[in-house]
């Protein structure tokens, strides 16, 4: 951490900066240039930040030097982290393909929809049952209904479920009935929420928040490691920026920049990252080639008659080809796709 | 609603989409042109919304005409809606000033904050007992300790509180303390929330989120009132951008353009959307005379002894200041501070 | 400056950097933390940046503490810098009022814009002849024809001229008929023109860049006053974000921030900036209101025939109206408009 | 175009719109709705948006149906156009992999890159001789003498050479001693430089700018196109977002959406997307996957002794494994590197 003063901060106004840091336990050194004084300390961050230095007087700005992450951190555990759950591995050499509906609508919907991943070499089946909608006059999922179905889902195919929880409530519920619970992009700063994400003892799937900085999500994957949950699997789902070409922009230098940063697995959702079906298959096909470990696929027997992002979701013939499309990349990588 | 046909749309494509809206209720008109067709309809927006036209085939793009929110729209209620409670309306004539620390720290801390609050002329005070903190080691707040120090401050001054709510559970508590319930940057999509604070009773400060539209703003108010509640004050609060001199920007515009699309109050907290103590003051009486119902105004009693957010606090003497050149400001928009 | 090492970084590797920064004449610290090593360095700025240390073995990042600027910096020159020109003063105690149409389009229109401006107050006219359109198909501007009708306004009326130029060629011939020359947005970073509008010898208004940051505007601000050009005035005209709303976002904090940073006089343009005529009115108290020295505002005698921006120009009447509206909230101020 | 009224808006003053269109050789469909009215019009969209519609009074909102390119469009072209030079195709079969220095910095720097590139498989060399640089401070470059170096590099390897040029003058010195020219991110809507490189004479790469939406790309190799030059290759380097972990957000969505849009190439520069050389390599293999006719890469003999960019030069042995890891990534799409 360093503290760069003011060009007229006081000499007193230094030491009183100095001795603070001292007595946070900092080493210190001050140094004095041409036109300002820096403090530079070394010491937890974390302390340091509680401080409040930028507040006092004579103090310019507060530059930190450590990041602020520690358990997600590569630093802290150098191995890449592998989630394990039934046949099913994130992380490794592997790349794990989830795909189903954005929401479940009905048993014939989301058993088709089961069939057709698991018949194009999925593993994983998505489905929402609580669904966060921007208007509150959108349908707002099937709720226990449709973790039901979900989990009537799995047993027929053995596929492994992940489906969206939305409050301690709906946690509670998920908690009985799928194996990956998801935290999606606007409750990625839900702090109570990614609390009891941490204790829930399953493993989540933690998307990146619409304008979320890379620093921000590790942050959140953080709240919930710090509960003692170390499954946690990151996912890239499109940024917020001035093009709205695209749904969102999806930021796939986040892949290779967070496996440097943290030893968590990262995929892609490249369904709500462009918002159109015919970008879903080259951006699946890029995700890889930068190293994700998995792919977050929209994938409707029918989505011209899909209740929620048909435009995005790709039908079982575009899915078929997405599977056949990804296994030479993946090989290019060293991976596998089943 | 115009739903624009791709260049290579069958006329059996059109004519689907022409006879599944006409069987929503719409109007419809086909209208050819040299490249493409469009087929214009009239009708109810939210239920066109969910009938997934653009994933059917032929359509390129749906362009909706209507806007999404209903009952906070200015065209539904042309006359501006005034929340009033206690001694206290926002959105008349009177410029409402919150005002107080981040956090409550503490009996004396708050106390002082609401002494010098009031003494300067301010009506309202805030104060954080559930802080949402990016970091899980950072403070978290003094939950219901924290509230009863609010609702003594209340007794003590006669000043009008409001605090911020992050989940339904600290909502329930609440209540039972304070005046005004807000809604936190963090929080405006958490829909579970917004549902619950449509049920509370109690006038909801609703900020507007890091990176949310003034449509989807608008929109989560839509979520309050569609419970029931009409007193809904929208709080500008900056929002994320490419600019980091600030800590977010503060998107002044929003103010007259949201009080031409809705006749709902609005304020503006220049603390958070700048998060410089500098740039407090002036922006507060641009905010004023961009025509703001009022302002939401970080002051601690000694800001370098803040467990957050002490950079962008104002101390009492700044505070004081602020409100003196207020004063001319409201004048010349033909409105009072006390 | 501050290096700052990676932690696996040899001791060798932080000699290295260190005997570097010797070599350039700085004075160095270097600073052992538990997990890395910072070396701190207190000298100019400019020549450590050109020196590379980022891509120097053993280097995570550079940390810069001093600001990149230095002719428009407030540390150098501490008043505000006044720009005179006939009886006009920008950056007094006088709020300077630039109105005109967007383009020149004609005798009668321009002669007409600059009757009402003068009528009601304004001391300044605009008007581009040289207009940079996103489209090749769209009014390119009268070039020299336009030019020479500005020069005839200033004559009848007395108002002073500004006009955009957009390369060196349109620079030299619109030196010898207008008084303020105008660097648009698009060419904020246009280097040769800086350098070009650096010898014009003329005040020189320089809008800030679409999506440049408020360091890069004042380091194009360095550009022209590093070829003896002390004649700048910065114009904050909205940046590039997610909001649609608003043709773009206007970043009025940047008024009292840079402000702060810089001597310089600071106007703003609330037309661009919004995109729409209703909230020109609103945003242009607002940032009288925020401390800016000036507007520059777009005009029309008949904006529905305008052949550009006419959604955003006011007309005559809404003109009176602003100027009417301005002068108490300058005089709260303690400012005047004429 | 739909033409939205206001909900207040007359009959009279529906008709003078609908007048307008038709004047303006447009078929026009007045569609009554519940609330608003709305005129439909079928007709030239560039004659249509210089009408100045949005400024008429009772017009709420224009809403363009069509896209505002043409020559660039693949509506007009379908088949891909594919740039020829010497013995390289970019938009073809072949993966074009443009490498080299940041600026052309001396001889011996010069040769040595083009060496190194060559005997790594790349066919064509880039080096900066008009460097933009954002402060006046900086290095700008070899200018003239740095050209002759690239002729030099050429004749001795046979690389075809691609230089940067930043205004009419420089493009013109720049055309004599280069095969391609290069607009950079800055300047993509400095128009009058797009309209000298229309008429060149040789093909362009054009980057987009920071801040650029896809439409405003495409307007901008629109106006090169218009002057009668068709060997444009887009160039998708990083726009500018909230996100500072990198030096801009790479928005690889962008490869595919503009290939549908456009039967232009489209390249990726993976270097100025990024700022990191650790993330070149995977977003190398992420563009080539996405669908990219060809990469555009920084590379010098020794990055730590680079004039600029060093941070994000590859060293000759990291370029070595991109060309390596790149080909079974391209072979895995059906393309070749040589």
């Amino acid at each position: 951490m360093v503290v760069v003063m003011l060009p007229q901060a006081s000499e007193e106004q230094i030491a009183e900066v100095d001795a603070k840091l001292i007595a946070m336990g900092c080493r210190t050194q001050v140094i004095h240039g041409v036109k300002r004084t820096v403090v530079a300390a070394m010491g937890d961050r974390r302390a340091v930040e509680a401080m409040g230095l930028e507040a006092m007087p004579g103090v310019e700005k507060v530059v930190p030097i450590m990041k602020p992450f520690k358990l997600a951190s590569r630093e802290v555990k150098e191995e890449n982290s592998v989630v394990s759950i039934k046949n099913v591995t994130i992380g490794g050499n592997e790349v794990a393909i989830v795909a189903g509906p954005c929401a479940v609508e009905g048993r014939e919907q989301l058993l088709e929809a089961a069939r057709i991943a698991k018949a194009a070499g999925a593993k994983l089946l998505r489905g929402g049952a609580f669904k966060p909608r921007t208007s509150p006059y959108s349908f707002q999922g099937m709720e226990e209904e449709g973790l039901k179905l979900l989990a009537e889902a799995a047993e027929t195919t053995g596929l492994v479920t992940v489906t969206e929880v939305i409050d301690e409530h709906s946690l509670e519920i998920a908690r009985d009935y799928v194996d990956i619970l998801q935290i999606g992009t606007r409750n990625m700063q839900n702090f109570r929420l990614l609390k009891a994400a941490g204790m829930s003892g399953k493993p989540i799937v933690l998307k990146r928040g619409l304008s979320a900085t890379i620093e921000e999500w590790l942050m959140a994957a953080e709240y919930i490691m710090s509960e003692g949950n170390k499954d946690v699997i990151l996912c890239e789902r499109g940024i917020r920026t001035f093009e709205t070409y695209t749904r969102n922009t999806l930021d796939l230098s986040a892949v290779p920049l967070v496996k440097g940063l943290s030893h968590l697995p990262v995929i892609v959702d490249p369904s709500h990252a462009t918002g159109k079906r015919e970008l879903v298959v080259p951006m699946s096909l890029a995700s890889v080639a930068a190293g994700a470990d998995g792919l977050l696929v929209e994938m409707h027997p029918d989505p011209s008659k899909a209740l929620c992002d048909g435009p995005q979701s790709l039908d079982p013939e575009l899915f078929g080809q997405l599977m056949a499309s990804l296994e030479p990349v993946a090989a290019a990588m060293g991976k596998t796709i089943h």
